[in-house]
């Protein structure tokens, strides 16, 4: 760049474009921004990612992220140990938290099976989780995988490799989002929603 | 949040929305990715963020946001000292920079008049600048403030604040942009456009 960028300027617009969906204009945006901004905006946030990071790790039982190992959900005695919620992400441990409506465990694969992005089911929890199954008190595995390619194929194997030890196994159902409009559904939902229709 | 968060994630998420244009879906997305991604691209982040807070200043010359003071820009000998561009902002530089059509000096106000949002000429570099054209050589300042209501009110000030000290003062021509469609221009711009049309 130009000599008219001083260089931890452009230190930090480069160390902002490498986060994911943060292009070298939004980079420049937030780094003009934060010059301006009080230090305390600046330094919260360093202070926040070196904490992050050196605070948080996995937890050992369902690999969602922690500060305590096992960490506050596992070491819940009040939740129903019989059924588990696999997700691919941590956060979608909290979209399922945030409707109140779950009160079993989780397991964390941190990420589903996607051969074009090489990443296979060595890379996921999966051998944890079927460990966990073998060793533990779980009557229920609920495959809460995204409803798509990758999150099927994960679902799939994960029912492979489940297949015999006892388990009932589910997956979250598929239909219409609530409050959506059949008018604009695609023909896939729109297909699931016909095939797994309720009788009323 | 719920407990499902540890504390210093959601420190990092609440960091991360403080920034302009991050809400707390992006924050998420964004502290997440770094929980997975290697301590080097956080730790980075990290130092970036601190470095930039230590080692740049504003240039006392220009305002413009700089190791060194004065900004290798100030200190260019070879650069025409006779001409001042006042942009609203850093960035404004680097986009007249990057055209190689400028040689002159620069003028970085910090902003631009804006009443509904509490800034006034004061919050602004204007005195800086009234200073600069009375003890300096400059024989010609090229308003570059951004050409809409806030830019053009604060033209206007600064035009006001240096008639009469014997500098010509111009401001960028407005019109067409290069490559643009006359039939999507809008109106503001096609009337500009029209108004100031070049003999050829």
């Amino acid at each position: 760049m130009s000599k008219a960028i001083p260089e931890p300027v452009t230190k930090l617009i480069e160390a902002f474009a490498r986060l994911p969906g943060v292009g070298p204009k939004t980079a420049s945006r937030l780094t003009y921004y934060l010059l301006r901004a009080p230090d305390d905006v600046s330094l919260s946030l360093a202070d926040a990612l070196r904490d992050m990071k050196a605070n948080t790790r996995y937890c050992s039982v369902c690999y969602n992220i922690t500060v305590d190992d096992p960490c506050p959900i596992c070491a819940d005695a009040l939740r129903d140990q019989r059924m588990i919620a696999v997700v691919e992400e941590p956060l979608d441990v909290l979209a399922i938290e945030r409707t109140g409506a779950y009160k079993g465990m989780y397991h964390v694969l941190h990420g589903a099976i996607s051969p074009v992005n090489g990443i296979g089911p060595d890379d996921l929890r999966i051998r944890e989780l079927v460990k966990r199954v073998d060793q533990g008190v779980a009557k229920e595995i609920i495959i809460a995988t995204n409803p798509g390619l990758e999150g099927d194929a994960t679902a799939m194997y994960i029912q492979r490799e489940l297949m015999g030890k006892g388990v009932k196994m589910s997956r979250l159902a598929r239909g219409l989002p609530v409050g959506s409009d059949i008018e604009y559904a695609d023909s896939v939902t729109l297909t699931r929603a016909l095939m797994g229709r309720n009788e009323v």
